[in-house]
């Protein structure tokens, strides 16, 4: 049932975001455990998504395909740390066309296995790299709780797939896309997220680095938000993908993947939403602009055609039309939806010949006068699009907290902070803090992967070169 | 492995499609029974269809949505019909996360079940009406035989779903929905399929009425080349789907369901080609001009480039800079590949300006102009799409005949025609004919739709009011 009002973010942040997922429009839940219904509102912002991305993709020579759906199990456990990794969260058909089957078929979880068996037989010569294959499609790995967006069953994402002739030209790639991915965040969903590297405990099941953006949510969660692997050779190894190079010998490809999921979806809902509702990026709400005719009067109507049609050669607008809802009602419902600009037309403003308008991010109203109104709103809604970022950046910088100590880290943890302290690195330490704290290493960033200093962990006391941000994850 | 050599189309058009998959880098077989890759160049025709509809949906309020790819089992028994046409060609999930499933889950083959149930709960006013909703996903029907694009197991469509307040508005979205199909093909394919509505026997599990069109292929073999249903009220009793009247009482809606699928490639591929292998529409080819330059040197480079730029303004064009293959390995390579237009430029292009082309509907090159040249080559491949539409026109017209009896209907089929004929419409009669000849009815076309003649059954002399397209089927 829709909840008849909004729980405040300010006050239990995981129940606005539940509300907000049936008062937006956003998801549904639906029958089979951990699948939700993607509504037509979210998916649109999950459109735009996918338009900048691919864009960059191709413009970088990335070519889309489309691999099955099913992956033999006997393929999925050719790399062994792969099919380790991935089992318990497996979906398996075991019946087709009213027959058992006699080999049971993996429903991809990801599509290394079933993309690589065929690069084998793609691939001859180091004239035909690099490879670079991307495809957007539906995955599916086995959830028990459900959270929309960002814990489902079965989720909708972009999987890379590239093969190289060096390992240094698949390092590049790795991290090209991992700047996509990054550029996405910051100058489109006004997100300023981590961006690293994984540890080894954390890394993907096959891969020889993991880099990932990370977004800091204010409840102290950590949204792994997108990942970008240099797989090394373990898959070429195992699936036999070799080329002959320039002096005619047989050498293994070195391999990527990186992905982007509709998770992407569950961290823009919660980085900027409000106690009243969802706040959107301009760059990246479905309408920037929702326009509010106060009566059915020719007049009003007049000056709302004329003002979609001006504001749709640079805007992307919605007129609602639907005057059996008070104004009231209207401007709660589209606040709700996050929508940036809001133009009411009445009477008044057709004789004035003003606008008023509603910033989504600001209480009042304000006026506006009809000469040059698009310039005007074109630089209102970049203004809102930098100060959401900025806004962003602000509650990062407030979240994160730099610690030297385990007594130190423990507070800040269950203070629900991220935390910035020099650790060991090993997959042990890794293990005891998440068993003592739930907190997990997301990355060590970028700018401190050569990091070599001389300090002892926080944790354990062992020595410490490089300092990493930790945190509980969602 | 490659075929050496392409199969000519005239001696045996299903090897010569078969040769074209690998040939011309459209597909692959992959490791699930009946489930094949589609490479980039097939995936990239699929994108320009995909954005041709979706512009086409969107202008009429069809939204995008996402619904999972699990059915439980249950939901999908909920419309008898529907289950009974559906079963024998599921997949079934019966291990989630380790563990073995209480209710095994579908994987989709449509999803009329699934979002019907979502429906229900969505909708409670006729002011909540027309609902329409479409999704871009993949399904799963299993295959015994794979053909690529026309027979697989798992294939890449859109499903658009509406809900209306009257039969009347639903059979007006099922004729819309077919024209958009319609239109696709003919101006964008240049193909003219069948178009008109399905017999009793082969209508839709679970709908009153289907409409198709068929697209007619030299060997006499019909692809349903995309369908229509009016679902009537028939999901709509069985899912409890009502709202509120004018009149505040509560009424079941009535219901559509369209979809076109990656078959449309299928259709496409053998509809132009010809002995040296595709030919792509201009409006529909992923690269409309291809640009080879002759030499590595300087000036030729110059004029390559300046050509891509300019013509880029107006086509999508991509240079072949691949200097290791021969010229006449990179024209049959390209002309493989159905590309509309190949530009040679080589020194006595540059110094005489003008440019050498090879049209993909032409044996020999032809030489034009420097001076507007854009404009020209506008032309010519205007010209082309018209041409081919033509062309396909004319095929359809000598490969339709009419009969007025068995004798000559089982001739006319055997000889690989499509037949024009009264036809007396029982599914008994059917199901005779289907035995003894393979043909199906394909459609009565929409012209004829309204027919109340006084004729005779050509199969079993009963009484026939209308005249019906019948072929064998793909």
């Amino acid at each position: 049932m829709k909840p008849e009002k909004l729980t405040p973010k300010s006050k239990n942040i995981s129940r606005w975001y539940l509300d907000l997922m049936e008062l937006a429009d956003l998801a549904d839940y639906s029958y089979a455990k951990g699948t939700i219904i993607f509504k037509p509102y979210a998916y649109a912002i999950w459109e735009q998504i996918q338009k900048i991305l691919d864009n960059w993709f191709k413009q970088d020579g990335v070519e889309n395909a489309y691999f099955p759906l099913f992956i033999p199990y006997s393929l999925l456990e050719k790399e062994k740390t792969h099919v380790k990794g991935f089992s318990p969260e497996l979906a398996i058909v075991t019946i087709g066309g009213g027959e058992k089957l006699t080999e049971p078929l993996v429903v991809r979880p990801t599509s290394e296995t079933i993309m690589y068996a065929t690069f084998s037989k793609w691939l001859k010569s180091y004239q035909d790299l690099p490879l670079k294959i991307n495809q957007w499609c539906n995955v599916v790995r086995w959830e028990k709780r459900t959270y929309p967006f960002l814990r489902t069953s079965e989720f909708l994402w972009q999987e890379g797939h590239t093969a190289h002739i060096s390992n240094e030209a698949a390092e590049k790639m790795v991290l090209k896309a991992l700047n996509w991915y990054y550029k996405l965040y910051t100058d489109y969903l006004a997100i300023d997220p981590f961006i690293g590297q994984k540890s080894t405990a954390e890394k993907f099941a096959g891969a020889d680095k993991t880099f990932a953006i990370e977004t800091p949510v204010e409840n102290g969660k950590s949204i792994q938000s997108a990942t970008s692997h240099n797989l090394g050779q373990n898959f070429s190894k195992a699936f036999k993908i070799q080329v002959l190079n320039k002096d005619n010998k047989l050498v293994y490809v070195w391999q990527t993947s990186w992905g982007l999921s509709t998770r992407t979806l569950g961290a823009l809902f919660l980085s900027h939403g409000d106690d009243r509702g969802l706040v959107l990026p301009p760059k990246i709400a479905p309408y920037q602009i929702v326009i509010l005719p106060l009566s059915k009067s020719q007049k009003i109507k007049t000056k709302t055609k004329q003002l979609e049609k001006k504001l749709a050669e640079n805007f992307r607008v919605k007129t609602d039309n639907n005057l059996k809802k008070s104004l009231g009602w209207r401007l709660t419902n589209w606040e709700l939806k996050g929508i940036p600009v809001i133009i009411e037309v009445g009477e008044k403003e057709v004789e004035n010949q003003e606008l008023t308008i509603k910033l989504r991010t600001r209480q009042d109203k304000i006026k506006i006068k009809q000469n040059n109104y698009e310039k005007e709103i074109g630089q209102l809604l970049d203004t809102m699009q930098n100060d959401l970022l900025k806004q962003f950046r602000n509650k990062k910088n407030k979240i994160l907290q730099t610690v030297n100590n385990k007594d130190e880290f423990i507070k800040a943890i269950n203070n629900k902070k991220f935390v910035k302290t020099f650790w060991c690195e090993s997959e042990e330490c890794e293990a005891k803090i998440k068993d003592e704290t739930k907190a997990v290493s997301r990355v060590v960033e970028l700018e401190n992967l050569n990091q070599n200093q001389n300090k002892k962990c926080f944790y354990c006391g062992k020595p410490a070169k490089r300092e990493w941000i930790i945190a509980r994850s969602y």
